[in-house]
């Protein structure tokens, strides 16, 4: 019934392509078989690309290590753009001095250390140094006990009239081919409703994502909105958000949204991709070698 | 600026008195100085009391124990109609067999367990009885491991089409002077927006908590709503619900809510309470002792 | 895939029948075909019903002439227990003076109307009676300009600390085969949001409503919960409040909810109605005739 | 007890203001006594400016006129930037042909004129034309029929998968010194939730409206996030937008933020500007005329 678009041809059509990682190059288990042929035709046709994806776990130099890890070399740190690396930019250009706060692991609290602020794990905040606090950093679900650290960050919040920065809008991620895990954007939510002060969260389908990879592309030259395509699994964030910074969007079923469902969950919520394929692997005859 | 109310002239025009119970005859500190008098007092002018309480931490045994060993004996079991009362209404009437999985700690696990029914910890919870798992209870925030067990919560919930229960519908409570803690009803929250189905939720301010307390009162006699005060210490909870209900309230102030922003948050809540008073504490002199 | 239950012998297992309206007894066409065998069928069973329906546009009364207009003459006024019927309850109980303040139709005012209170449509209300309006009546999406009534209602709630009270908690309901109506219940969810305070809304999936005829059965003799079953053709509303009331509940698949989306609806909600039919028709052969 | 800033101080510091237009630069009754002061201030100094509004009534050349008319000639057109225009760069992006629907006045309507698309007032769907339709704009409050006009709206949404696009965030603006009138975004809100779908609204606290005139700068020259300055008189839009953004803000007194409410609400909101000012008007001694 959904047509199903060609990815190749479709790319053929852009100078840019935006991809989310999750459920578009990589899953659970690993790379998406094949999609190393993807990069290997956007190199060979001299098309330039972005992994625009909510996370703010690891660095975008331990994310494409393990791209690398997994066989896809193509991919470097300067083309991953995370939600992370937004949260980073709000601190160095809003919070100048104090301390930062953080829920998160170890690999997460990189985004947010730099000269001049000092970083803190949520669990070593206490009456010695609240007064210094000066920003709370949701970064990700791991490297803190839920139970203790989330009724600190509230009270934390209570106390001290500070930004809470969330750097990564997602409310759960899949976990296996079954199970999904509750994300630090669906914590924050809950931590937010309960202390009633507006959060800043970054991450799709937040247009401040795709203008950070966007002005990326302009230092190196002129490019118009309509020479990028944005790929992606889920309506909400890839096509919804690339739909309203004014991109043209590409829907691929390899991921959240599945062929079976993708006809109605459009006609539901409204969110209309320009283009819907299987995947976005290009297939091997269509490459030409 | 705010008028404020006798205490003991209001309940003189009432039948029956139902009572919140934190912030009204408690605090984190124990019992209200004085409230014995108020208890007292509704004795010896035979006035009937309920409290009602949102509350599936303890039985209802267990909570009267609790006013009990703080000096007020007055209190009997009988006399508290608490949200997990309705939660195991619920069960009894709509779940007839199989395994009920439940969030909480042991004491907590009391309003459900019953003959006919097996009660689970969710951690125990697995792919060997997860089929039979017909109801999840959310009960108290104690007793579970939060990042283990919610996820657990969150994927047992996406692969069954099952009643989720939530016996305690308030998303923080007061732990200390200057702190609170994170209610199961915040957490039950997150779940519900992660998973995208409708929870049903027992406490204050619905209606159901009323009507069970005034369906005890009519068991033993002719009883009209206008007979009934509610006193509460929160606007949004024993306020509005009470309002709803078609009952008269009173607003104290030795709770969530303090003098110098009682006004305020009236005007911007919109939810007026039919009187105001400093406490539910009856005055010795008012007493006429 | 979806079992489908016989009707008949489902009613044939309770005492008490509760119909929802719209969706079951009648469409925008008229009656549903066949649905005087049903009323027919309780009559010679000696089981009773009520009809519960969410609508304040008219009397019950007016209500029942119009079943007996379209040839079901068995529905007296007394057997319907509409959301209008509630918000009337709480005027009585809650507004003792002043001038009731009201959005709908004259009919719908029918509801407000009573010695000691002053009704007055929204567009009467004005600078010499401000004042004196101690509550604002959501009844009707007719009969009233929106534009300029709506502006007068938001401005009305600013300036006055009041309840506002919504007589049909329904977003939108059925006009013809393929358009809907915006009803009142959506109209005053916008003005709620805009003046950001509490309203009181009356109407399913709300417990209120279910009580208010359960309380009408008890007055006629001992009846328990589960001598009751509920019949409704919209998960939201009829289904989740029927169950969460207590009440075993059948879907009809001949309004709101269409056999070919039942079962995902189900899947998607988590609210699992206990019993699911074509349509509350009693057929012929099943009559025994 | 709240710290209040010197304006002319505070823009010494900046090389670019961005103003809020409502409550900031003028109020219901005209421009802002004095605010004229403030922009020679900033042609004598040099510095550059825009006016971010949520507005999609008026094109930029009659906001413009406006301003003139009421003795503010220094704003041209190609100062301001409203949440209309990037209505406008949407279309022109994403709607290549067919019609495009609206509801709002024939000056609103400018936005969306352009050649290749043909536009259409909401009340001149039909049956012959609805097939064709394309996207839905919500432009303006006023110029349709509240009632017939937003019916049409919600069942032209429901029979179409088009995207539905807010021009304007806002659910209220200000008419008179104590009355606001309901706002599009407020009006869309409601029809975005009877029809479950997700709309695309542009306007402030949205980082779209800060890229927009962000862009604009950088095409004349280099220019970083800290060398501009957002001026607001709304926590929730301009503040909090400003900051998502990575700018510094100011929160003046003159409009929706009064001095004896700033600090509660910068605490109950968590929304904190870098500074506060009575307003934005520079003073004559200020100057050194």
């Amino acid at each position: 019934m959904t047509r199903i678009d060609n990815f190749k041809s479709i790319i053929d059509r852009y100078k840019v392509v935006f991809f989310d990682a999750f459920g578009v190059l990589k899953t659970y288990t690993g790379l998406l078989p094949g999609i190393e042929r993807t990069f290997a035709y956007l190199e060979q046709q001299n098309k330039d690309y972005y992994i625009v994806t909510n996370d703010a776990s690891r660095s975008p130099a331990q994310l494409a290590e393990s791209y690398h890890r997994n066989g896809l070399s193509a991919i470097s740190a300067d083309k991953i753009v995370s939600s992370g690396m937004l949260a980073k930019e709000y601190l160095d250009l809003k919070v100048n001095d104090g301390i930062v706060a953080y829920l998160g692991t170890a690999d997460s609290a990189h985004y947010i250390e730099r000269s001049g602020l000092h970083t803190l794990h949520i669990n070593q905040v206490d009456s010695s140094n609240i007064e210094k606090v000066n920003a709370l950093v949701f970064l990700d679900d791991e490297g803190f006990n839920w139970c203790d650290d989330l009724n600190k960050a509230v009270n934390l919040l209570r106390k001290r009239t500070i930004p809470a920065i969330v750097a990564n809008t997602d409310h759960a991620y899949p976990k296996s081919l079954h199970d999904v895990s509750i994300a630090i954007g669906g914590i924050a939510h809950m931590v937010e409703k309960i202390v009633g002060k507006e959060f800043i969260r970054f991450g799709k389908p937040d247009s401040q994502m795709f203008m950070f990879a966007y002005d990326l592309l302009r230092e190196r030259g002129p490019i118009s909105k309509q020479d990028i395509v944005m790929v992606g699994d889920t309506l909400q964030t890839d096509i919804w958000g690339g739909n309203k910074f004014g991109l043209d969007t590409v829907l691929v079923l390899s991921g959240n949204t599945q062929a079976k469902d993708a006809e109605t969950r459009i006609t539901t919520t409204g969110i209309v991709p320009t283009y819907i394929c299987g995947s976005a692997v290009v297939e091997y005859d269509e490459f030409g070698f």
